[in-house]
């Protein structure tokens, strides 16, 4: 039997003079990209350069909505209205689009950033607005979110085309949700824990929880990371571990 | 006979709580808006108010991109590369596409803003640049630019369609550039005057330059100003006088 | 019986070519000046004109420093560290004193804006962050908060001088504090019923609550609004019935 | 006999998550730092940061104010007017003011940054402006500008103290300006050739214009970069040259 799974790794979070990960070789390495849209990282000029890239890669490519907050990189929690969200969402994945058609490739999906992730991943409201704008932009787009969080049933309620995203580095509560980055085990810092973690989430579709529990978790994506040298080599293991698991890197736009 | 007009205003200039111009009426009477989009003004939330409010009020709409400096809104010259210019334009169009889409409404046209729209009349590589960034989104998008200009040569260099546009409060120079702000008289204060200026320049597309000399040139639309109550009484009399010449304004993109 | 108090308001809030306020005006009826440091109101040329005209009105001036917000204008929750309000505001201090300098004025106060003031009045933390900003600046400096916050505590706490704040306005809690906004009860629309209130918090010291019971509040300077024509008028009516109650309005850094 | 020179560096320019430059090792090496302030690069928490490490290794430290442009690294020429430079200047001079305040260590120059330097030098209205600023904020502040450019003449004008500032790495013109980027001699590639040009501009205050001419130069202060792993290098270099020339490296505000 043969499994299939999306890969994705933000890119594109590099800013005027200021360069941020390595993604020439993380395309090398994922099948889906969320591109940074200028709100929390990103540029104009990086854009097109990402949107090129990803696309001579043939790397799926998603815009990756932030909060306007560049000093704090997108990861501080912005009290904002369900109706601003929107609007920045739209905003930003129209942006982004725009690259999209100067050089002739689809749009393929949408992750929300950092604190807009988080939060919307708990308040239904928020996740709500964030489908919404996905849908009026394109129905067809697909939105990644936090397995079992509130973007996922909103995607759900709009009937928009998801996918349930995973992290191999992080630990899982018995509810479904992250631990907590204050919470002192809520990093997997073991390459291997980490690699057999991503291999039960796509095969079993399970997660042991940090309790012991056993969860369910869907596992459409895997988000790996590509800023520091290490990250490349822990996805060259996870590549590696999937091709003797018969797992199969596909971008979600294709399966 | 009957002459054919398109009359265009810049709108959607408010940001955050900061309110500039009166939108609601000024859409009432012009048949194309540029619509500012988060550079030099303008953000998400009025931006999917302006292009909400111009649908139905039926005007064309278009994006407005400028120079990313809100405090000096976009009226400094800021020394770009072509390159530069071409993804800042093209970032801007796509994030207003975002709301057209969101809204169903065709994007119409592109006009650049301020000190990016002057800087592009004079120089033929930015205006290259600009042309290839609407062209590159969307060959449809009409491309607006001073009549006589290097934006409208750089349209037709890249076949892509294009709306000559006039001023009725500036004077003109006789290589058929405008009179530099700088200058005495550069604006024409008297209403008359500036209406009947407009007339001639839609029905016999010539003008009277500030020496004089009667020059060739052609009025697809004319830009109105929206930011003072004096303002909505212009427009209205220059409407009554386009009525009583047989002068039909009609949105550039039905032409 | 004499009685003194000081009156502040929020000034110098436009930012490039937008307007907000009647500074002109608000400057002739106030004695403190909350000046907006650029980064959710106000820019450089905006603060060098503001404190230049505190001045010629002989009206004490106070940095007014809130989120990097412009678009929200400072009054979103912003998710900071007590680190990164600690610089914030050291910052923005800083950059107003550069034109209290040039002036040859003296920084008289400090007033965090919007939801920067309303976190720290009940956060300790970034109370104490601020607090010490302040003081690490300049321990003459005179923090205003809300009246029984922890920005008044913390002031306390850090030996430095501070200005109970209380508002014509807004309701009170049986607890001291403001009636959130949400509430229906929040704002007090009555001309006389604010006054009023406003008159027993600086004779007496103490408010009626929403509950009907009786609160101690200490009432050092006053927050009046200047944004719409109506504003100009309430504070005219608080001046007048000030002068028939034996009130002198006297800025805080005289008291 | 001995001669004097100072070191200046450009630091401080990480922004947020973005880090740039080596701060840590280019302050072992240099005796003034010109520290970004916000609008080109820095933010309040790496001013912060800065200025303590600067006072820590006994650098002189200075404010290094640049035009809003965060995305061109305030590398692109934006037309502002003598006013708005003069606002621009001293708020960002307040605003590392701020930081110095709180660390009790003096502000000890100015130096304007990038495209602001550059068009300073040129414009004499401009750089009247800058030098106005940096005067109304504090008299005793040293202002640094290009050797034989407008801004020294500017600050000679304004009766500021001033420091002559040359490039080791950049060749000049028989004028004595620096020979523009755009030129293919503008630079000095080879680190000897440079090490020598700077010897004979401290010792000598001469330098040979690329047309062979020798010209006058005044040589106060020397700019070294710290961005590259080989800048270190050639300031350890250059350092090791001093020794033996008998040139001492002693912070401006020394002198």
């Amino acid at each position: 039997m043969t499994f299939h799974i999306d890969l994705n790794s933000d890119l594109g979070e590099s800013f005027g003079t200021y360069v941020m990960g390595q993604d020439e070789h993380v395309l090398e390495l994922v099948s889906s990209a969320n591109v940074a849209c200028g709100f929390h990282a990103g540029d104009p000029h990086i854009m097109n350069k990402t949107v090129k890239w990803a696309k001579e890669h043939h790397v799926g490519i998603g815009a990756h909505p932030g909060f306007p907050d560049l000093m704090g990189f997108g990861r501080r929690n912005l009290n904002v209205t369900p109706e601003e969200a929107y609007t920045l969402v739209l905003y930003q994945i129209g942006a982004l689009h725009g690259f999209c058609s100067a050089h002739d490739v689809r749009l393929q999906h949408v992750k929300p950033h950092g604190a807009l992730y988080n939060m919307a991943s708990k308040d239904p409201e928020l996740a709500n607005a964030i489908a919404q704008a996905v849908k009026d932009f394109d129905p067809e787009l697909i939105l990644f979110g936090l397995a079992n969080s509130e973007l996922i049933r909103a995607a759900q309620d709009a009937a928009l085309p998801y996918a349930s995203e995973v992290f191999a580095d992080r630990t899982y509560q018995p509810d479904g949700t992250l631990t907590p980055r204050v919470e002192k085990n809520a990093m997997i810092r073991d390459e291997q824990t980490a690699i057999d973690q991503v291999i039960t989430m796509v095969k079993e579709s399970k997660v042991t929880a940090v309790d012991g529990s056993i969860i369910d978790i869907e596992a459409d994506t895997v988000c790996v990371h590509g800023d520091e040298p290490s990250a490349l080599a822990f996805i060259k293991a996870l590549r590696k571990r999937f091709d003797e698991e018969n797992i199969v890197i596909e971008r979600i736009g294709n399966l």
